[in-house]
């Protein structure tokens, strides 16, 4: 294949949101868009005929091996679903099967037009070494916590999660980043915060974590440090520009301000709290205030799928009911949260088709009978588009899926292990 | 073709919600169901290797012709939307565009594996022909309006109403019935209700109509007449359990046991009342009590694609916002809704697989990575499935769908029609 490909036939999204007929000429080895416009031409061609070319999905808060229990259990509260169902699997999960449920994760990413995603699991190493293959890019991280452990493995799981992060930063030429990840304010203690987010903080290594994401999250803090979790946060250093905060359902008007004034990025998990019955983010209040929120589909167990689109559509139709107000989270809104949003929250340098910029893409078909008629492109992104609309999926001028079929994994064999490895795990299970 | 063919290779959801290995045995002729099992087997076959053969969904509430209007109006709420976008626009329609949207609606249905579906618009008789020429399954219905007509009008549009309904019943071959359908108990006034509710009861004729979608719909009735609406539609003869009540978002006690007594179904339509900032209809209460409840997508304006696995999902996630449990409205309970909830909402004899029963059947590929692993079948249908995995779409024996080609019109044609007459459509109007 040629070092340089264009795209042709069909429409752009724009960094500014207007939506324009255009084609896009890529550089394959430098993995960068080199022009938008009339005049583009290369002796490659992907079709684009009828299609729109829009930023690479970001997939900011994801815990991808866990499409493995996919559908395993639903319907229960956070906390039951946690302890009876989810952690007596997962107990029994092997490096092996981490990988598998990776590589099945990374298909249905690229299947749905995401082309970056933030992860925190463990068997770290695996993950990486799946997504390095994949073509994809990725912020990883371990996630660690301390409660109800011993001092000597509460730290050594900590350790995990900094070492990790040190060792994976800039892997994949480039495409993994990483992230320190306590697992949440009340399941990461006090002491260990205060050591391992300075030692992290020094390094420039991002911290990502779950706040607020239920009530039972945020009462016991306010109860034994008499501040709001992010006021918590806050003062272990883990509230910067570099952050980045999944959930963030039960935050009050002090909370937004101070995401607000420190940069910090929220990660929407729409359908995740709501399976979970966790709550509403007051989203359309986090925007007003200047927070940038990034979007996040969570685990498969609580979803159950790896669909931006979906969460985009979600996003916008639960961020209506928050304040009854059908004007609230529009539909640029979600488009903007799970491209530019989520990529600035978890440190990408992609969400903008632009030349000069990262050559991350999805290219969606608008010919299909739940796409027509097409008054207006974003507003179907947001509200009909689906992971199956998807045509063809670059990252890093890569071409990851061409027509559907994807190019780097091999899809069927990815999904008979997968099949074989969660019936064997749920097996060991019970 | 052979008038017999047999579905190979597959599960069949069972009525029992049951997933077992089966083979179905499907009388063309009959439009039947003729067995269900091992020993099944015919010359003519159709693959259903890796798929889940279930009912046909029944989409209960819509206004199909509206796809044309898909995406036309977003992010605003009800009222304003109606009087500044949509009405205006309607206002313009003319027969054949209704026509023209019913085609690209009945394609959309067919792919998404809806076999059967309740709508109310107007133009009735181009609705009929193109249900007719579909091979779909409906009841069809004109809305009527009488709030700000002179009396002459007012008479004319609920006489048409009940015209239609005498006239439609029966069409296409038994396929199409039909109900009365006063737009809302605050739109079609008190007279009129009295006058052609009691002429279409005499003739066994259902009564189809939005009920308590939004408070401005609750309180002018309270304050009119000093009940709840139901209690006022009850007076009226419109609450038994041959009558379908679109929405019930604001329902209270009194009304929920007047629904359970009466048998009236009610028609959730959770997108809908989710991006109109309608609320959220106490689904999980009704069912407790024992209320009969289909789901519907509504028109595509609102929602905006006309995908019942869509809404499914919709109605599990919100439905566990609604009380903030986690347990409410599972994943059985939706495809219940969507299958036999519906066709006994609506009165079609559908909704179940089994020998005897009607042969209206979708065909679910479930071989996809994001549908892998299956630990349960009802699951993903509730929570995975999206229509793009329908792969084989049947009602009354015929196959409208086969490997998602559509057999009984042409989606190329029907969506370059509709392209061209939604653009000329807004052009008229603004």
């Amino acid at each position: 294949m040629d070092d340089i490909f264009s795209l042709e036939g069909g429409h752009v999204l724009t960094p500014e949101f207007d939506v324009r007929k255009a084609d896009v000429l890529v550089d394959r080895a430098a993995g960068e868009v080199l022009a938008v416009g009339d005049d583009v031409a290369a002796d490659e061609t992907l079709d684009a005929t009828g299609s729109l070319i829009m930023p690479g999905l970001v997939n900011a808060h994801t815990h991808v091996a866990m499409t493995l229990l996919r559908g395993y259990a639903d319907d229960k509260p956070l906390e039951t679903w946690l302890r009876e169902d989810i952690w007596p699997v997962e107990a029994g999960l092997t490096p092996e099967d981490i990988r598998i449920g990776t590589e099945l994760g990374l298909v249905e990413f690229i299947k749905n037009g995401i082309t970056g995603f933030a992860d925190a699991y463990f068997a770290v190493p695996e993950i990486a070494s799946v997504t390095a293959d994949s073509g994809l890019r990725a912020n990883l991280s371990h996630s660690f916590i301390t409660i109800g452990k011993d001092e000597a493995n509460a730290r050594a799981d900590a350790q995990e999660s900094l070492d990790i992060a040190r060792e994976f930063d800039g892997a994949a030429d480039g495409r993994i980043t990483t992230a320190l990840m306590p697992h949440s304010l009340t399941t990461a203690e006090d002491d260990y915060l205060a050591d391992f987010v300075s030692q992290a903080r020094a390094d420039g290594i991002r911290i990502h974590y779950h706040a607020n994401e239920t009530r039972s999250e945020v009462d016991p803090i306010v109860e034994e440090h008499g501040v709001r979790p992010l006021e918590y946060a806050a003062d272990h250093g883990m509230l910067t520009d570099e952050d980045f905060l999944a959930h963030c359902v039960h935050v009050d008007e002090t909370e937004i301000d101070l995401l607000a004034e420190t940069g910090a990025s929220v990660i929407h998990c729409p359908a995740s709290n709501m399976k979970l019955a966790s709550g509403i983010a007051p989203i359309q209040q986090l925007l007003d205030a200047g927070v940038n929120v990034g979007i996040g589909t969570d685990g498969a167990a609580s979803n159950n799928d790896l669909d931006l689109f979906d969460e985009m559509r979600d996003a916008a139709m639960i961020g209506k009911l928050a304040e009854g107000d059908a004007r609230d989270v529009a539909a640029e809104s979600v488009v903007r949260m799970a491209t530019e949003g989520s990529a600035e929250a978890i440190g990408l340098p992609v969400g903008r088709v632009e030349a000069g910029g990262v050559a991350d893409l999805a290219v969606i078909d608008f010919d299909a009978p739940h796409l027509t008629p097409v008054h207006d492109h974003v507003s179907h992104l947001a509200y009909a588009v689906r992971g199956s609309d998807v045509r063809h999926t670059i990252c890093d001028g890569e071409v990851l899926m061409e027509d559907r079929e994807v190019k780097t994994m091999d899809e069927a064999a990815v999904k008979g292990r997968a099949a074989e490895a969660a019936a064997a795990l749920v097996e060991r299970a019970e």
